[in-house]
């Protein structure tokens, strides 16, 4: 099979330091539930999580929104928590309600956590990726994912969703040492998946922060700075070569130290961040983003207005299009193709 | 009834853009449900928005934390949420599920807000205002405040908390124009209300905008800035010499805009914002904050180290100590009486 290379592509020009135009686009839950086509699928299994787990139908919605929208990469179909679910963790989904875990809230539930099933819990996202990377157009590559330590720690110890993630932090102030053995499993075990995606197919690989904002600097520099960091060089260590976007949502004043710090190769910034300070970002490394994903569900000319802004501020660099978070459920196709037009006429 | 003025109080004096060794102390949500001599009061009635419009009991809560802690400042006890039950919108606060309001959606369900009963129903706060000035020694300052137009629209078009303020967004969008009214009669009726807690006795004010954090940059300035400098304006009109904090919560990157463009005297610093980032606050305003209120529930060295490094960064310029955010109702009372002397021994 053909492998893309960074000449082929503008997303993976950016990611190597290269300003494009038009921008590259794609964007974040770009196969969702917004698509019907998705929904059709959706309605065949049982679960979220079997969806994640059947490879032929996983590739399949990986590949739809590159069938309706002209976007420059596709991100394999999956989900943050197939990494507890690895590690032994009950994890459910359950719907209009979210991801359910049975909470990790001592010393013994960490040390409960295995990594000898990992691998077979994760096979089923390698062959998605070999079915997607098959049967994507040569120019298109595929980015792998998962969710950075702490934010997939949140989850793990509040059992889902959470406001603030109180439970999580409280737990890290309380007890560093187990929380800090929770990191760092899930550290090696997030590495080992993230190179296997690339051996797989993938060819740029995106860490989802999506609760860095929720923690105070220190904390930030603990929790979240230190354990990205570790990830990408165990990645690299094993892989040089493959680009890693890191996306701390909510870091506000503290993603500038994540971009410093991380050793990733770009950054992606959620809606909250000013474009003239994505500008400044864009002297040290390629920035992704930042489309308010409600914006693209409410579309008319503040959509068209807004797009503008963000492309005349940022595309003379090496910059991403995305939005600042996934794509929302309710929002319209036509918006969509609307606004990969704009992009792409720029 | 001996006033106080700016030179017999370290709060004020901080305000006034004096440095104070110890600095002046209070704590959001000081008078709250951590203290058991509150949650007596609170069994008396059958609401929190009873206790609000009660003057006899929101005055004795307000007095509650002076009586246990070395605090510079009290803070009335009330809910910025009274503003939209004054506009005649329906307003409860269900016991474990926060507040629940009649959704306001439509244009015509902004006409039917009305400021003709503000006066009536706001006239309990202001009682209270007048019995806490009353009971307190003349060395400490009572604090008013309100919400900030954009966070109480929040809730109003939501009909109570959520999550990312996703439908007041949305609203915002696709009804500029009615949203921009109801954003206005926020701003007249806070301007009011502000400037009458002030008339009754308030010393200070604070304006907490807790959702300023969901707005991308130029919804920040039409619904934050804008209505947060015009509300400003209109209470220095009737009361020039008043201090009034904004509390841009969650603001990130853009607190420094709203420090620089809205006229507050000081700013209040949430949880994320790194200590060095508001020392380059200090150079513009005196700043408040922003030890996080978890950090304040599980105490031990790391209360320790941090209260030390907020104090050391920022205490040598105008600096209020404060949480990042309210005070939790889990808070043993001994950790708030270490922090307070923490701070008044340093």
């Amino acid at each position: 099979m053909l492998r893309v290379t960074s000449r082929d592509n503008s997303f993976l020009k950016a990611l190597a330091g290269q300003a494009n135009s038009p921008a590259p686009i794609w964007l974040m839950r770009q196969a969702g539930r917004y698509l019907p086509e998705y929904r059709e699928v959706r309605s065949k299994v049982a679960s979220f999580l079997d969806l994640c787990r059947t490879p032929e139908l996983a590739a399949e919605v990986t590949l739809q929104p590159l069938r309706r929208f002209d976007l420059d990469a596709a991100i394999v179909f999956s989900d943050i928590l197939i990494v507890p679910y690895a590690l032994g963790q009950r994890v459910e989904f359950v719907e209009g309600e979210g991801p359910k875990l049975e909470p990790v809230r001592d010393a013994r539930s960490v040390a409960g956590l295995s990594r000898s099933g990992a691998t077979e819990v994760l096979a089923p996202v390698y062959e998605t990726i070999e079915r997607v990377t098959a049967a994507l157009p040569k120019a298109l590559p595929l980015i792998g994912f998962c969710g950075a330590p702490w934010t997939v720690a949140t989850y793990m110890v509040e059992g889902g969703g959470s406001k603030e993630q109180a439970a999580a932090r409280l737990f890290a102030y309380r007890e560093r040492a187990t929380f800090q053995r929770l990191i760092d499993l899930l550290v090696e075990t997030s590495a080992d998946y993230l190179v296997n995606q690339v051996k797989a197919g993938a060819r740029a690989l995106q860490i989802f922060d999506s609760w860095a904002g929720s923690l105070p600097e220190d904390e930030f520099e603990r929790w979240c700075i230190v354990p990205t960091k570790r990830l990408v060089e165990l990645v690299k260590a094993r892989l040089p070569e493959i680009p890693i976007i890191g996306f701390p949502r909510g870091a506000g004043v503290l993603a500038e130290r994540y971009a410093r710090e991380t050793d990733i190769d770009a950054i992606g910034c959620d809606t909250s961040m000013p474009v003239g300070w994505m500008r400044r970002l864009q002297e040290h490394l390629p920035v992704q983003g930042n489309l308010d994903p409600l914006l693209l569900v409410a579309g008319g000319e503040a959509l068209h207005t807004r797009v503008g802004a963000i492309l005349e501020t940022l595309g003379q660099q090496p910059f991403i299009f995305n939005l600042g978070h996934g794509i929302l459920p309710e929002t319209p196709i036509e918006h969509v193709t609307r606004l990969v037009n704009l992009v792409k006429k720029s």
